[in-house]
């Protein structure tokens, strides 16, 4: 299969090789899905320098076999994935010292590996997985391209069928199911459709509430194929927009500009927050601009890198990172203007293509 | 509010006395909801027989203000939820030894409980919050109906919707929008629909397969009102069914009745999965049913109890759980039917009303 798993997985066993470990027991589902290609919910690997084995349940059984073919042996556990981890892992040759997932392993599951799996030895392990998966390689790069596309396609279905008197539930029901319509095979995170004040919080979920003339409309969605997520926000005004409305979008795109321009690999990510964040706290509203200014999408849409005020990492090369000002105003309403760059060696693309501009819905 | 926060609050505080606890940290999502209301994606209580603090981020500042009210003291943190405890901590009145959940909190910030927060004791506790969530109130079960009522609407407005030719994802579209339409604040979960030998998947997800004449196709999708899940399986068939397809729907129906009639409060979980379990393998299909008969829903959509083979546990009065058996035939496909069952005192009452016979699509 060209699709680099086989390479992720050479580069894992050279990483664990460097860290002294003979094994390492993967349980954040991205990560399994990364190394292996299965997409289930419910599944363990166990990665050694000699044998990989993956252990998931009756219900994945036939998709796991599909998914996973070659890459690594396919446990089908019927209780507990970790009644399939004891059953088989003591047949692994020269396995001893095991890394486990620090940010991905609850309490109750490390008390086990102290307990049941006492012949090993444990040890945490943080961004082993991560830390590869922030470089995005050209198939997952297609991925991402094509759930921007999806996205975009489905947000201009939204503005062709939105009007004043909806409501935010069934504006994102339109959304959705032109993100289905558009191919997505899932949805990135929860839509957010926020209209009016409710556009003054960011992660406002859609409810009752009607589009009402005069309203800011802030959508943030996201659209997941094979995997990969993208995560594209627009603003927009129902009738015509006061000029109040039209200096905070200005400032907020302007923003995003600078930010878009200026973003590269190599920098930190705090340096990538100030570009557009010094630009905000110039025109005066910095105070209403409280979050992150973006994050890396892939398989998941939160992971590394951060674009944040503490963020002291620097950027890798092809990561594929959202830039996302905005501007709240309690009470009043909120702007937001997010895209979605590769950090190429050859410098950022962006790669959404919406228009920026502050569009009225009739 | 009468909505139970404070009735749960108190009942927690009582549970901390009997464990010998000051306190219990609450890191999982649902049981933050539970107790205090809120329903962003990244919260920490920390519940004190005196006192009660809810820290969360800049982007729910207005809207936890709103849903907390009066129920714990809500501390924005701009940089990490951490920064906050290890703020406001020190200055809790006889806070000395803290509970956390060790089924919710992973071992990277078990680390910093034992490191950053090394003057208070900590102690691993289960299902606190968790055992009480199992018993639904009469607020819990309303929101729960309504949950069930939109999915049932949606699946009529998507049985309506449906004819041969369409694919996977357009018929995923049509649900999901008719469950906005319908009033969801949310998807439950991913939704399954899976058209001919996808349905032997029993977690397909949707995709560009296009319905054809002879298949079966299975839907299993769910609403969510007020934070609350309904969870609802039915199988149809494309144009006229065979023998063999009417056959394996009427088992899984059986068996599906037999369950609902026969399952209640105190009965183990072992025993309720048997109901429909014994049934199936007395009619020969008992390899084709590889999984659990049902889960408890609320606040998730698999919660406690379990209904399964290896479920001890006695199922709780004012459960809901799923009734959902199946039997699955690869390459051919298979059915599953799903009901919700509230397990009230005076017996179990199943929630579902959609028609459970195999209905056909023209």
């Amino acid at each position: 299969m060209p699709d680099g798993r086989e390479r992720r997985l050479s580069a894992l066993c050279e990483r664990l090789t460097v860290e002294q470990l003979d094994a390492l027991l993967v349980s954040s589902p991205a990560n399994v899905r990364y190394l292996s290609g299965f997409s289930g919910s419910s599944a363990m690997m166990l990665v050694g320098q000699q044998d990989r084995l993956l252990i998931t349940d009756y219900r994945y059984a036939t998709q796991a076999a599909g998914e996973v073919g070659d890459v690594a042996r396919v446990v089908i556990e019927s209780t507990s994935l970790w009644d399939g981890l004891w059953a088989h892992m003591p047949a692994m040759s020269a396995v001893r010292v095991v890394g486990f997932e620090s940010a991905h392993m609850v309490h109750r599951d490390f008390q086990r590996l102290l307990e049941a799996g006492s012949r090993w030895q444990w040890r945490p392990t943080t961004n082993l997985v991560e830390g590869q998966r922030e470089r995005k390689d050209a198939g997952e790069l297609a991925c991402i391209k094509e759930a921007i596309a999806c996205a975009e396609r489905a947000l201009e279905v939204t503005l062709g069928r939105t009007s004043i008197g909806m409501t935010e539930l069934e504006i994102a029901g339109v959304l959705e199911a032109a993100l289905r319509q558009a191919g997505s095979d899932g949805f990135a995170f929860p839509s957010i459709v926020a209209s009016g004040p409710n556009s003054a919080r960011p992660h406002a979920r859609p409810g009752e509430r009607t589009l009402e003339p005069g309203d800011l409309l802030l959508i943030d969605f996201g659209a997941r194929v094979g995997g990969y997520c993208s995560d594209v926000t627009r603003t927009f005004v129902a009738g015509a927009a006061s000029d109040r409305q039209r200096e905070v979008h200005e400032v907020v795109r302007m923003a995003n500009e600078r930010a878009c321009r200026g973003v590269r690999a190599g920098m930190s990510g705090r340096d990538a927050d100030r570009l557009a964040r010094g630009y905000i706290e110039d025109r005066g509203f910095g105070d209403w601009f409280g979050h992150s200014l973006g994050h890396g999408i892939g398989l998941e849409v939160h992971e590394a890198p951060r674009l944040a005020r503490t963020a002291d990492a620097f950027l890798a090369t092809d990561a594929v990172v959202t830039v996302e000002p905005g501007i709240y105003v309690p009470e009043w309403g909120g702007v937001r203007i997010e895209d979605d760059v590769h950090l190429g060696t050859d410098g950022a693309r962006v790669l959404t293509q919406f228009p920026r501009e502050l569009i009225g819905i009739g």
